[in-house]
């Protein structure tokens, strides 16, 4: 372990029995627009990340880089409401589908995918 | 290195001096389907099963579990046609907008994340 995993975490114990975390202690966390369906980003959880999303309604990641929790619109304003949470089959990737307010991109771009499309076919 | 990245492989080097890869070499690699926006599943991808992906026009991961490439459908006739892909602006996920034949998830559901859906507020 190297501290991203915060157990015990308050998350639902019957959540944490069945996610299947990486090395690190994370999961991969994808966002996306509740009413476009336009994926915005993809962040990374541990328990407790998943239980201040569930239980905040605003949603909350691990920085891997900053190795700290970071509410997403904290400091840009480009606030993360939650409409659902769900976990795939494996129980280790999230679904957080969201209301995005403003840029989902530190960039500034609407989406983290919207700026490096790449050729097919080669 | 655990053996799973593969370099060097046929990639584009332009693409893969830019790569972000997580310590097992890999990245998040998450499944859209093009048209509606369902978010399908979440696979991984090294090097080489990106080049694959782009030069096939199949999406094509690497299976952490069986630690071998893995053309999605291939066994069950469950083809995903790529439309296109993108890098995040941090070059450490992909987004692969697919056609997906039938089923994403070996469960037989249409996506991966249809099944376990979390209770908010707690």
């Amino acid at each position: 372990m190297t501290g991203t995993s915060r157990i015990p975490s308050a998350l639902d114990p019957a959540i944490a029995a069945r996610l299947k975390r990486s090395v690190d202690g994370l999961v991969p966390a994808i966002a996306q627009q509740y009413d476009t369906g336009e994926v915005l980003m993809l962040g990374w959880m541990d328990d407790e990340a998943l239980h201040r999303t569930l239980s905040t309604g605003r949603a909350t990641y691990w920085s891997r880089s900053r190795r700290e929790y970071w509410v997403k619109g904290d400091t840009s304003g480009h606030v993360q409401h939650v409409k659902s949470v769900a976990l795939d089959c494996d129980a280790d990737t999230v679904l957080v589908k969201v209301d995005q307010i403003g840029a989902a991109c530190h960039t500034g771009a609407r989406t983290c995918f919207d700026a490096d499309v790449l050729s097919l076919g080669q």
